[in-house]
């Protein structure tokens, strides 16, 4: 069985950096397979059938599977089951909490659900992220800098130390990354401030969502890591991939869409 | 049918402020339990209605149920069945996302589950709580001043303008209160820091954990917010109370210890 790090690893060697986010919504899947009995997982299944050889992870976005309840849960169950178990899983849950809590979220994710990976609130501070991080096989990506507009609101605000909260975030994320099993996620919509902090990322794992739908530029992201003779990135696209065609063809379509994203990892 | 605020007011009026915390372990209730079909939510159902005509509030604690897969969304809803109508239920689910996602997961909680209210980290910020707070009838906690440890690493991080990072989200969280549907959670264990910053909490609802298993002491919270002449707050308590006894008569001990709690809280 591979780890996390060596799922990701070999990914990243062959230049892949999508991971594709299954942001999976009723609303905007093709209306062909409402005929079928699990639309979502249906869904899921084609897009994953049409990506994995060229995905280096995906990243399940919690909140639309919760949406629908218990069944919810059991889509997503099921969806990890079509990923191959050589590529990596991103629970994109947010979550995050006191000790004893989020211990047993961790049991939820990477044991209940055996998801690679997850994405976590730094809020609370190290008791809340610790009971995921004794999981040294997975890998947990940290909230710095997100691709939102509110990432102005607090995760910018300026430290009596002269650095904005989101770097505390990141020197932080450094010292407890003992076991080399910690990660970021810094928006991909914010270009300049990615430049301006990528030397303090080192050893951290870095996951940038904001591609696409949210105006990020894949080019712009990719030079940035290139200049700083990093590999250790992810970029995520959802729904500017996902939803890149609502035809009977589908499937043709994303693949080619993946496809094109990584010719623009590596323009040669 | 009462709103979020409504069910509150009634309850705070009465002097009630105790929520009942329901974290409910495999691993720590009663072993005749055991016997029956769903041993969660039979403890669950034996809580409640030892409780009801004593608690301000019912806190479900969202990991333990996680915890268990989809059975443990099946639980929760079940729970909430329980649960008197006129009672506030708090989604302890502790989420915050872009606001695409934030919107899913609002559904999630008010719709699908349908909750009266909910815990929220306000890390990503303003975009990532508005689609909860569209929801005027129900009633958002954003995460302030956490009752761990690890509090210190971010929420105490000083700005330049020499406040707390925890003082800058109660400062927003007022900004943001025009529909008098929010409120933040303070750790009932940080009683100096609430001595401090009572006056900055204006409409906000206060939602205490800490109290029992964490060390926060019930009287020194009751007489602070005395002093301040505001009644505007509930205090959690999960393990010390659900947990006071193991027997086959823990109802009665759980029906017990809230009233002494509640004794305390009007000394008279």
């Amino acid at each position: 069985m591979m780890n996390a790090q060596e799922k990701l690893k070999e990914r990243l060697n062959k230049n892949l950096h999508i991971c594709v986010g299954l942001d999976t919504d009723l609303n905007k899947i093709p209306s062909h397979l409402f005929k079928t009995n699990e639309p979502i997982l249906e869904f899921n299944k084609i897009v994953v059938e049409n990506t994995y050889e060229d995905a280096a992870a995906y990243k399940i976005n919690f909140a639309f599977y919760e949406r629908l309840g218990s069944r919810g849960l059991d889509i997503i169950q099921k969806t990890l089951e079509f990923i191959p178990k050589n590529i990596l899983t991103i629970a994109d849950a947010k979550r995050g909490d006191i000790g004893n809590t989020s211990e047993m979220y961790a049991k939820a994710i990477f044991e209940e659900l055996n998801f690679d990976s997850i994405t976590l609130h730094p809020y609370m501070g190290f008791d809340s992220i610790q009971p995921f991080l004794i999981y040294k096989n997975k890998i947990s990506f940290l909230l710095a800098l997100t691709s939102n507009i509110g990432a102005n609101d607090f995760e910018k605000i300026k430290s009596s130390e002269g650095k904005f909260l989101f770097q505390h975030v990141i020197e932080k994320s450094n010292e407890w990354n003992i076991n080399k099993n910690l990660g970021i996620v810094f928006g991909a919509t914010k270009i300049e401030e990615l430049k301006e902090n990528i030397s303090l990322f080192n050893e951290l794992y870095v996951l940038l969502p904001g591609v696409g739908a949210q105006g990020g530029s894949l080019e712009d992201v990719v030079k940035t890591f290139d200049l700083n003779n990093s590999k250790n990135y992810l970029i995520n696209v959802s729904r500017a991939l996902i939803y890149c065609d609502t035809s009977k063809n589908f499937g043709e379509a994303i693949s080619h869409t993946i496809k094109e994203y990584n010719r623009k990892v590596v323009p040669n």
